[in-house]
């Protein structure tokens, strides 16, 4: 295949009628026509093989999680996703491979009613940025910066599963397929986001590990946290690590697609109604405090010191 | 540096007031506000090291070109550009290195009035992905694919000093200063791309090679072209070469940031208004034909043939 025959196979596999989409794939730029009084909300996400994903994960994975990574940042400014770019960067024009990407990014996309109008594709290591575009009404998106002490905590879904997968499938093991699906198919949760708008004070994408995101979340505020560490909800399939292991990788993995958000205290009722009808389970981890930095307590009220925040890129580069 | 710090110091970097920006860099997402009555117009492109610029390109030209060809796309399509989205793969959060892209990719934005709004930052082999947001006019943009049969074809600029760059810096030689920044730092032709919505009937960024990008204009029409060689511009630091390398390089070198577009005999005198206007030269270089298939003809009348089309990613995979 050519960059010509790629383009083409992409735009067939990805047509869909959409009658906001003025000019889609095959030109220089795409068109669409943007809903009145609303604002338009966008984000950017890249991801890179070994970096990202284990080099070797399945092609229908990587187009999956390419896609759903980006969802999850726009679940969490409470964003209608409407439009996609989709940038490949591929080693070889493989058309099977681009097949199997396309069916696992195509799948969630239809889930969502998004549209791909647009991207580039070309050669060098494998690499793939997916930019998003879509709309919020008018002061009707959430942010980080704006949790009050006394706020309640909450964090979607459960915790530390995929950090576990990605865990074992390093020292050559085969997790369990709840586990890697959480690793290679995360949910995100654009309902819950979108519900939110409602009631929560802030709201971020935990994909880093809910310690370091929970510490961008505070960032500029100056207030802080405490966490109960036996209420941070985990799959069943983690309950046989010891407790300290499974905190790390609940606290600091990373790769949980998951929303943690502030709620007023007097938003608390319908905080309750929204855990009844949501899709995905809420849980109350802890609270907002007003005095900087993030203590997490167990279960007699002791103190626990972790180690390792999250993941952060470059940590163990050069200072320059 | 960690990304944290990558993430603030891009963001010391390149703020800008700006009040349509309601969310800037920062969050898990950017919003903006959209003026009325307007379309949405979106592209974006990769450049990857050693794919799109050598490896050892001064970071400050990196940074550069990697706004630039996002912007003759928008030029292409009359668009008015207005919001960045960049993502950075680097395999070293190297400060010296980003300050230096910033310095090059602000440049750029700041002549065009361009806000960096969000992106995202990864470690891994040194990748580039820029995403353009505009507006135009309703029914006031270009496309490809709406070429008639007669209309005069038109390219702005020179052709083939970027390519002739490239290739003496291949083989050891220096290239001129002026070659060099062809190559280095392409001029977007935005202004000519927004007066052309008026008289032009297709438009094209011709950076991929004159040929190729020229057989995607017409591709969809059915029609073709007949190109006068003669009459492609180029530098006069080109004069010396053979006709047939100059003509290679302005057929088919690629890295032109220039536009290739179309004009009804009826508009010639807006085109030639124009063109004494215009802060860059646009020279007719031939005609679109009834005929398909894209023919180039020498000063006395023969047909010219050339071997390889322009530049595609991809163009020795294997099929599949």
């Amino acid at each position: 295949m050519t960059e010509n025959d790629l383009i083409s196979l992409v735009a067939r596999l990805t047509s869909r009628p959409a009658s906001d989409v003025l000019l889609g794939i095959g030109d220089d730029a795409a068109v669409v026509k943007m809903p009145a009084g609303k604002s338009l909300v966008t984000c950017t996400d890249t991801l890179v093989s070994g970096v990202h994903f284990p080099a070797g994960t399945p092609a229908r994975c990587v187009g999956f999680k390419s896609l759903a990574v980006n969802l999850s940042d726009m679940a969490a400014m409470a964003a209608q996703p409407r439009w996609i770019q989709l940038s490949l960067t591929l080693p070889a024009a493989d058309a099977v491979w681009v097949r199997e990407f396309i069916s696992g990014f195509m799948a969630l996309a239809d889930r969502f009613q998004l549209i791909l109008i647009g991207g580039d594709t070309c050669s060098g290591p494998l690499s793939i940025t997916v930019q998003l575009m879509g709309f919020a009404g008018k002061d009707r998106w959430l942010t980080r910066g704006s949790a009050n002490p006394g706020d309640l905590l909450v964090v979607s879904g459960e915790l530390g599963g995929a950090a576990f997968a990605l865990q074992q499938l390093e020292r050559g093991q085969r997790p369990h397929p709840d586990l890697l699906q959480r690793l290679h198919e995360p949910q995100p949760r654009l309902h819950l986001g979108q519900a939110l708008a409602a009631i929560a004070s802030s709201c971020i994408d935990i994909s880093d590990g809910l310690l370091l995101d929970l510490e961008r979340l505070l960032q500029g505020s100056g207030y802080g946290a405490s966490v109960q560490l036996e209420k941070l909800p985990s799959s069943a399939l983690l309950a046989e690590l010891p407790d300290t292991e499974r905190w790390r990788l609940q606290l600091s993995g990373g790769d949980d697609y998951e929303l943690c958000f502030s709620v007023p205290p007097s938003q608390r009722r319908s905080l309750q109604e929204l855990a009844g009808s949501s899709d995905v389970a809420v849980n109350i981890i802890g609270e907002v405090t007003a005095s900087a930095g993030i203590c997490c307590y167990d279960v007699n009220g002791a103190v626990i010191q972790l180690q390792r925040a999250g993941f952060q890129h470059f940590e163990h580069s050069d200072e320059s």
